[in-house]
């Protein structure tokens, strides 16, 4: 075997020339004594054409058949120009059958109208569809440049654990029963956090790693029991330097695999106005309906649900969709069910018709409410402004939705246009009403900003992390922090979480025991490569960026992973199945 | 923080230039009123000098305190020629105390007297060591190079599933119960062996993945629970291609991680003439002690145990080690025990003396037999002959250990010596005596050589594999094969195995299935990199290799995994331990 070239690349250039090509039967036509082959291999097709000397030495060949065929480049009669190498085809004088094949389950073309769980248990064969071939080599292509790029600034790849401890805080861990000590587990990590953590404390200074993690959690379209994160950690860097060195990494492949200039610095926006503005911690700014804040606008309003609302430190908040006034009754309704699911209580909707605001609710406001509220929204004929007062997340929370609700629906989600920013200034801890304390919004060993520390003993639900999120059209692709390098400080934090001594000592006490020998200041983020991928492939799923990915069942429908196993291996793993 | 240069890098380039370093405190000596501080960074080492302005400034810094110091870089009186940096110091104009560190466990030096659980319970301490620094940092330039040469060639790297089904056949799995469903459990992989296959039926051709492998075995220095695998799978080429790609792979990563040309093509052998001739199938052949074949000279001997030997097809074969007639009784003993190990039943061992052989055997040969086994040993004067006489096989396992026993004894291992070398030609089948049946030496899915598929059907344990291996002063780095690639020959080779139709249902079922719609004939390996990495470090141990290794126990002593998990977890997962 022994090729001269692959199927995608043959021009005029190589016109005159004989040539061996190998590869897959894509389509197969009979034309009087004639008989068409279209070729395919991973760079792409060429038609090669049997003529009656050879044709009967293929008449067995059907698609997806291998072969090997040696023949002369000459010039089409009718070109393809929708075909890379539709200038051209082969002359065959010499073919070879590689191997037979039988009837496809599916289709192999770009599109497929098949199940997804057929092509997951024929993922073979989905794999060799080309549109999915591109999805993984862009994918490979993405990592290989986030690795060149850190490994020229002095970056080391260090591979953790994958069989750890299992920690308290967090998603819930995947088990994996020991042999050798009866009764005890090892957990598969959900992060590689601690131990980068410490390759910092062992001055390594530099770290990354495109690191396999995993969380027993239920699943949705961007989420599999095992993702991949591409991990990095360094020691000395100020927040603004990882930022920086974060955006030279994703212009880089954005550059190399989608040709495309993104510019530098992105925008950055603190979680605060991320959230007064859009309506969420992972904004897409790929479109407007942002969110204004009518509270002083209603500040004298008789409408009662406003009057509450601000009575009760609530706030009025709006977003304007342009050209919706053909909203039926009906459609008003599935807004307002959508808007419920992020917690509203109801949704004020006023059309803007003839210079005014119409709708229900209307009655409620004078005329000076309506126009100041038109010209606050800079409402124009036709648009319809969507309200809602609630407490200020709850608020942001459903008009964030909104919003992307409305782009989706008026088709407005591009997948052409890459927009980057970051969301800084997060939270450093959340209340839980339920068990009355605190949590990290992080994770404990998230840094504080320095200007709020003294607001630790007065008031922890204002003090604010350095912590920072990538975005990428809506997308959380990742995101990092400083981290707490100081044992007092380590102290206090947990102090603040609640977590008693012999908590810190069972959980984490390993851990901190560390920070005791002279530990750097260090930060870091991790990326999450399927989702990078999904969104600069322009797929709808990390399923379609991944391999072998696992169904929302948790079940590869090729291999039956998992399965029932031989009480024998159970049995020596010293556990039995729980027949309830 | 900002420093302007590394620890490792100031020399009499920079004199009288200002500079700002950060680093660990290596070393703290006081003379009179100068305080001399070596600062140590993942780069190395560079004297700091603090006069009487502002050595009261440091008054509390000790061993492993993280500082940052400018000052003006100066020429040193005395000059220190084993320092890279031991032309210079730096005279400290300002210092900050970045953090302080307790008294460290174990000392930060490249040597330790340090226990191996000590070492790997402080590792984050270990690890800064710069000798365990530079292993790892090495072992990253070796995978970045793998990765570089691949890339150039077209390979994808592409991921494979962890959470996999267990599989029959092969080293016994780790498993993870299922929460989704109940009683089911994934396994953890072994290796992506068939997923890389399924990636050729997919079309990619080139793949690699840097992989993650788990067997649950007892451990010994060179394994671990989990494994790092440099995993490649290619289409269309041939064994000698495969070869040769590997080769020049490797032969990139001496140049550029070790500065050492290596030839290529490497020596090949066929796993008979390895056997043979080095008594091993990862031959070392750094050193001689090659072993002779003595049958034909003790034909007619009359020494009974030798007699009986050849009667009952077995062997006669010796090696001879130089300059070792100072052996003891005692030390003869050992040699033997050792050799017992290995299947020995006995051990002749005799000197070379006056031109002669002597020794306890000596008396069962005559003079002629005598003078024979000198020249065929080209023995000389103080060297020993060992002679087993056993089956084919068991001589040549004893002598090919006795062989590495005296190279190591008389120190002929040379760490700076690098031997590549390819095994071929592997039996495809062992047969194992007490379940009366073959196993696959490598997998089911090897390819027999082709010139001897007819002996399938008439003596499988004759047939040979497209397999090969490939050695480095006596390692196996790693192996592989061509991959049967044909549905009937893969049937046959199941029924060589013994495999009912329903084991090969349950088992394989999904696998074989894939391969009816068009397999490119494909083959690849897999290289141990935990084991290259070792090896080019000279690492005693792939622990050393390893971030975070399992000691021999199968435990973290850092985070002390595996532990005991909260029983709810258990419950989640539907399972119990087993109280014994």
């Amino acid at each position: 075997m022994k090729r001269t070239h692959s199927c995608g690349e043959l021009s005029m250039l190589e016109a005159g020339q004989n040539v061996t090509l190998i590869g897959w039967v894509a389509k197969r036509r009979n034309f009087g004594s004639l008989v068409f082959i279209d070729l395919r291999d991973r760079t792409g097709i060429t038609q090669c054409v049997f003529d009656e000397t050879i044709s009967d030495q293929i008449t067995s060949v059907r698609n997806e058949y291998i072969l090997e065929v040696s023949g002369n480049v000459c010039e089409r009669k009718d070109k393809n120009p929708k075909m890379a190498t539709g200038d051209i085809e082969i002359i065959v004088e010499k073919v070879t059958i590689i191997n037979s094949a039988e009837t496809t389950p599916l289709l192999i073309a770009d599109e497929t109208d098949a199940l997804e769980d057929t092509r997951l248990k024929y993922r073979y064969l989905d794999l060799r569809r080309p549109v999915m071939q591109k999805k993984l080599i862009e994918r490979a292509q993405i990592t290989r440049v986030m690795r060149r790029v850190l490994d020229d600034q002095g970056f080391i790849e260090i591979e953790t654990p994958i069989l750890g401890k299992s920690t308290p805080e967090g998603a819930r861990d995947y088990l994996v029963p020991s042999r050798i000590h009866p009764g005890q587990f090892y957990a598969l990590p959900q992060s590689p956090q601690l131990f980068k953590q410490l390759l910092m404390v062992s001055g390594f200074e530099r770290y990354y790693q495109v690191a396999r993690c995993f969380r027993d959690e239920d699943l949705r379209a961007d989420r599999q029991l095992d993702f991949t994160q591409f991990d990095i950690e360094t020691s000395f860097m100020s927040e603004d330097e990882i930022i920086e060195m974060t955006e030279n990494m994703l212009k880089a492949v954005m550059k190399e695999v989608k040709g495309i200039d993104v510019k530098t610095p992105f925008l950055r926006m603190t979680w605060h106005d991320a959230m007064n503005k859009y309506g969420s911690d992972k904004p897409d700014n790929r479109f407007g309906y942002e969110l204004h804040d009518l509270s002083d606008l209603f500040v004298n309003c008789e409408f009662k649900v406003f009057k509450d609302c601000l009575a009760n430190k609530g706030v009025i908040k709006a977003i304007c969709v342009d050209h919706q006034s053909h909203m039926t009754r009906k459609d008003i309704d599935h807004a307002t069910d959508f808007a419920k699911k992020y917690g509203a209580k109801g949704l004020v909707v006023l059309k803007v018709l003839n210079g005014t605001v119409e709708g229900s609710a209307a009655k409620f406001f004078n005329e000076d409410e309506k126009a100041a509220m038109i010209k606050a929204m800079n409402a124009q004929e036709e648009d319809v402004i969507f309200i809602v007062s609630d407490k200020w997340k709850t608020a942001c929370d459903v008009l964030g939705a909104l919003r992307g609700y409305f782009a989706k629906e008026k088709n407005l989600l591009d997948v052409n246009t890459f927009s980057f920013l970051w969301v800084t200034d997060f939270p450093l801890l959340e209340y839980n009403e339920e068990d009355g304390r605190y949590y990290a919004m992080h994770h404990p060993f998230t840094m504080p900003k320095a200007e709020d520390l003294p607001l630790l003993d007065t008031d922890p639900g204002a003090v604010k992390a350095a912590a920072y999120d990538i975005v990428l059209n809506g997308y959380e692709l990742g995101g990092g922090s400083l981290r707490i390098y100081d044992q007092k400080l380590q102290e206090k934090m947990f102090e603040v979480l609640g977590f008693t001594e012999e908590k810190i000592r069972s959980s984490f006490g390993w851990f901190v025991d560390a920070f005791k020998y002279g530990t750097p200041p260090h930060g870091g983020l991790a990326l999450g490569l399927d989702r990078v991928a999904m969104i600069l492939t322009g797929s709808d799923s990390i399923r379609d960026v991944i391999a072998f990915p696992k169904n929302a069942n948790a079940r590869c429908p090729m291999c039956e992973a998992p399965d029932s196993v031989d009480p024998a291996q159970l049995e020596e793993l010293h556990i039995r199945i729980n027949q309830e």
